[in-house]
């Protein structure tokens, strides 16, 4: 549709304001990105610091290699997958051959929730459909390549969403943009994606669908990277779903909506997968990363040197909320709907340890220094303006532990989170102070927290 | 898309005559009944006479009840099918879950076409989708729903067709417009069939690509009865195909394009299953038949008395030539890709008697009279103007045959097909002849040709 | 256990008795074969004349090649058997990997019964166990490896029997006394068969349960050849059989007990597999012939010139019946349960003809003379002392008809079966007579029969 | 065989010599309880004090409930079972049709014998052969029913020894009497046990040439309850594996061979499972324990509440070696042969405690005391006469610790193992001492030992 303007001065004035505004006055987002970067990030995001990852589809029948099992094997061809099947499965043997074996049967998701629920996670994202384009709900653009026709015949999608919810947790889901091996989708990157049949049959009807029947607080979009945005429509999408969706007022979106959108455009950034900064970004972010280092999906062979173990998870939460970032950590079910007790335990225990840690996270902001190599190194969070929280991970091995950066005054309170007492403290010379420290506790082994009240 | 126009009177006629003069000048279909009724049929499809049917897919494997297992089972909740799916496969079993067991391992097109030909049949109709919705090629518009990616992991309707055409047979392709369970179409119905998403993203692109890639001589439309022909966009698909298509010279079409339709407009006529009309009908027609008169896909447990005998069914194919229409005679292969013995023996058992009788059958134009008890029943086909046929079914147990109708001349010879001598004959009184016959052959027990040369 | 005897001699002129005369007087049959094989064949067995051989087993499963699967796979490599398993099962699959297949879900038995009947048969004999060691009923012996605790869950030897009892057949059960891969009969068989470990733990107590438990009115015993029947202790086993058995009156067995008894001990001869003499055999024998004459279990891939037809079935029963023997003609029944329509319809034409002509086969015996070159071939047949039966199997196409062997008298009376009125006919000059045959019905078109009574 | 005697005073001393000192001068022990219970323990065994215990079988792949599955599902009907077969298998699917998914395909010995190595275990036990009869070998007296001719295709019995044996650990092999479902068991349980075809046919052969094939280094008997010695005959097996088996010098046994046997004949004790005895006993015992509380085959839908932790195992096996018995710690891997990483973490767990603590474990004996309620409760164990190790599982939180029990001297020196300095310590007024502690380690806070040389 062109629809030719004529406009006086004053038009135009209103027209760019419109534009520029539009974030401030409630106005509608136009569908490019100068209007959509400027939609404020919904407070609950930045509050909530940490969340679950939840990686399960039909790759977790296999659960072998990866959750890009299908792509591995029958794309890049890579070795290992293509003797794996050669070795166990019968010539002819496709990766939809998976799909009825997805059965799910031991599925509680109520279970789920209380595992996540326990970790001390705020919100849960799981995979709506992965880049196989196996979707975990009855979407009416998979037929019979989706949950509902297939394998666990369950609303996989709904049912979780539904107990999170009971939790109060924040319920966010993944989508890929691409699915490998689409052949609608491959005809159009055959045309150099000047085709978009793909998008407008299937991509975005689903996207669309999928928004409105599950009403996700987050949005992780995935897969985007072969095509530019201008091929997925993503302007047009977000505008909707920033202007009109049912979420449009709480949902969170990332960065990966078209190849050169990431680090740049969107919602919070991601980045690449397990980005880490080096230093405090400049705009909202999220780690996600697996306990599995080498899949998100479930693996039935895993070994456990191949695994994060409780310690390195909350250094790396503690780095991230450090940094200003929110920490994303999948588990990958297994095909019969289990969250596997390893990943169980390293759960229960981030919580353990945020129920007494969780005030130097939960709704911190990260403060004007993020870290300092004091007698061990720590970590820098704080709360208010003057309430700082000083976090170390390894046992200093000795009774006075030395912090050069907070400013001290009367006032000055010195906690360790989980001990009662206040503790003694005196001033350094120049800036800083030192404090005397209890005992460490041995049932929180991870790391441990000095609050300070009245610092600067 | 509306146009006004005012024309002069010329024009009006030349546009009338475009109209109506477009099948006799070559000019181009316009998408309305009147036009494309108005295209002669292709000639080979009255020649050919009888074709063979085969029914294939997923119902095939559990080939049990019919090819509508799946709408039996889960549409119509049709006792029988519900307890053999309780009784047999685990609860949650959906009927996708039957594909990979769709193995067609034993599948030899050239053996198929082997029987086809032997069978004398001319034209052979594969589905390449039934009501299941499932390709029996790699649709694009089908992923994962197909051949190619499930079950057989093969093209059959393309190595089918090479098979076929080989042989110097015609291929045509049935295809069903609806889809059982297709949740676009079911939204679309839902709708009171007033949105065309189904037609739009699934149906016509689909059938599109099946007509340009395999170049179908026939296509045998089905599962149009729950929509009109508006909502299939019927007119506009055959306007295409006899217009633009790779095959718009030689290609056949039936009469199911929407409902209402049948028995009414498009190419030869069809009307219902096994459709049998009563006296000579003046539009070209086709008679549909299963070998097993209970199913057109295999069933598993099938018994004898269910099946056609070869008497019945040359029975039944002399009469469809009678009365000018051609027969379809359907077998169902089984999942693993044969045809079973007992529907070999009769295509083969068939071409047998075609070998001598054929000369009746092909290539024959209805007489102006259909039939006539005779000393037993006799049915009548003609050839150019003076060649008459009459076959009989029953053993007349006396030497002498009767046929009232034929006028004779001095010129007439009177031959049985098969037997080398011409016949002794006498003019009866009246009109008609009695012929003397020789011993019949114990070896074509189903029926006997006469042949009568010069003849009115 | 030794027992030193000191006798008198008269007592051991009676013991020699008590040996050699056990047959007459009723005594009991010692464990060698010189009594055993004094034993008089229960008569009703050379009365039927004619039985249905049912070859059922795990082998029905793959279906392929024949009932010799494993063997053919595992023990020859035969190159077909090995590319069928590569190329359409994973690796390591085995053998009892097939059993859970093995459904047999459309089984009923009744069905089968009432088949079996409508052939004329009057002996049903069931393989209880191939040499694939697999028991058709739940044997102790053969724990996991039967049906009853695998595949079809159901006691198909039991069930069978009722069904075939209720409608006044006998049943027999097929044994196989070798088991190919069984490994203590392995380790017998490594030890040159001079332990007896397999006979005494398995091969003995599981067939002496068989008969306990079923009461089989025949045994039909195979797998014998690689060890002596003394190895397999079969004059024991059949001295308890003929003596102390619930069958001893009735029971009929055949020849295959050891290597070199077949065609010397034992029952009936069977010789080898579908063994035809060419002349009358002074000991009743039994012809087994398969429908597939390819394979006596089912095949999924057979082909129709891979089948008897009716005629060449009738052919061959007439002959074996001429020549004093049985007739046991054998379908092999899919995993699912079904005989395959093209077993049924040749099973059904076999009752047809028998209808009309059974009392030439039925309760026979060879005449002096078993075949003539007459106008056509004919065989012979005879009852009582002066009726004598000439069936022929080719058209004579010709209205009479020469027998040169029968000595007529003013008594005799020629009828055609079928056929309600006495044919006129005349004695040849030497010896024999011309008789004038009526139109042969074309409804029985393998084989006619010619009954004179009163000749000699 | 009886034999009548008569012998001479100094002849019947000499046999009574013979029965009752066989064990002293290395006569042969006779087949009765009195004798075979002289026999020595093999000293191997009590020093070893840890061993690692192994279910794996069918009962792995529903791995539903525990490996009592068959019985639970068939036997006692147990409503779960029932339901979950109900739930989610066909109906008529049986046990026997779960062998084809007990794959086995990522089972590497080694990865398993590295893992068992770390725990600091000396010895493994595999099921060879649970209640269901599957063995884990290829048994010719359990054809098609074990892992050579089923499931894993493969010798799991002797590849595991191998690996095992690689790093000189010892191998015992777990061997179930009763069968729940053999039917020849089942037949003489009818009989009262009268009858012993089942040990006669099955068990007994099975067993010794388990023995003979593999060269156990423990037999772990069970299964034996429901019928007794004499039955099984036990004492004859026992007295051939202590005379002539290939093991007799070094193998070990337990106190499971029939009724009323356990806690009193045979070799070490197991009494019921998971047995611990509130004070030292006078006969050496072995504590079975499961890691999964519930079960002792892996369990797809275990949850962590249900699993011991690190600190509990490694108490338990505290407890237990101070008591005098051994500890044999199981896990159950799953059916494609992996040991789960959360029993993994725990096993390598217990390693990581023994490598500093294990010189208080491996090659003590009991002390004097087995344990006081010191500053926190503290286990004793000993080395030569005057090493004495004393065990405490809390952590006192204080610097002193008080031992009331050990009687120092001047040579009496005390230290932490894993710390290398000999710590103060002071004699206490009336007997024991009070030790100066050092910072204990986090790395290692289950449980921590004081080693006290010269004392008494």
């Amino acid at each position: 549709m062109q629809v030719s303007l004529s406009l006086s001065l004053s038009q135009i004035s209103l027209v760019l304001c419109l534009l520029s505004c539009a974030s401030l006055i409630g106005a509608r987002y136009t569908p490019d990105w100068a209007s959509l970067d400027s939609r404020p990030l919904p407070e609950w995001y930045d509050e909530v610091k940490f969340g679950i990852f939840v990686h399960w589809g039909v790759f977790s029948v296999p659960a072998f290699g990866s959750e890009w099992f299908w792509w591995n094997w029958r794309g890049a061809h890579v070795s290992d997958y293509v003797q794996f099947m050669i070795k166990n499965y019968p010539p002819g043997f496709s990766y939809p051959d998976f799909a009825p074996d997805f059965h799910a049967q031991f599925f509680d998701p109520d279970e789920w929730a209380d595992i996540f629920e326990a970790s001390g996670a705020k919100y849960v994202v799981l995979t709506s459909k992965h880049h196989e384009g196996f979707t975990n709900w009855g979407s009416p653009y998979s037929w019979n390549w989706n949950s509902v026709d297939n394998g666990p015949h369950r609303d996989l999608v709904g049912d979780l969403g539904n107990a999170i919810r009971k939790r109060s947790l924040h319920y966010g889901l993944y989508n890929s943009l691409y699915e490998w091996f689409n052949p609608i989708y491959l005809s159009d990157k055959e045309a150099g994606f000047k085709t978009q049949d793909y998008v407008a049959k299937k991509a975005m009807p689903e996207l669309i669908t999928l928004v409105n029947r599950y009403k996700p607080d987050l949005i992780w979009s995935d897969g985007d990277w072969e095509a530019p945005d201008t091929y997925w429509n993503s302007t047009e999408f977000l505008a909707w779903l920033y202007n009109d969706s049912p979420v449009k007022d709480v949902v969170v979106t990332n960065d990966r909506w078209g190849n050169g959108c990431y680090c740049k455009h969107g919602g919070y950034f991601n980045c690449a997968d397990k980005f880490t900064p080096g230093q405090l970004p400049n705009h909202k972010w999220e780690k996600c990363q697996s306990v599995d280092t080498i899949s998100w999906g479930y693996r039935r062979n895993m070994k456990l040197t191949e695994l994060m173990d409780l310690p390195s998870i909350i250094k790396d939460l503690v780095y991230t909320v450090a940094l200003g970032g929110n920490y994303l950590l999948n588990v990958g079910p297994t095909a019969d709907g289990v969250i596997a007790p390893v990943f169980e335990e390293r759960l229960r225990g981030i919580g353990v340890w945020l129920k007494i840690n969780g005030e130097a996270i939960y709704g911190t902001k990260p403060w004007r220094v993020q870290a300092e190599n004091a007698t061990v190194l720590a970590w820098y969070t704080s709360k208010n303006t003057s309430t700082v929280y000083a976090i170390f991970t390894s046992n200093p091995m000795q009774n006075s532990f030395k912090l050069s950066m907070p400013k001290t005054s009367d006032s000055t309170v010195v906690t360790l989170l989980g001990n009662p007492e206040p503790l003694k403290w005196a001033p350094l010379k120049s800036t800083g102070l030192i404090i005397l420290l209890p005992d460490l506790p041995f049932s929180l082994a991870e790391a441990w927290t000095l609050k300070l009240d009245g610092v600067a």
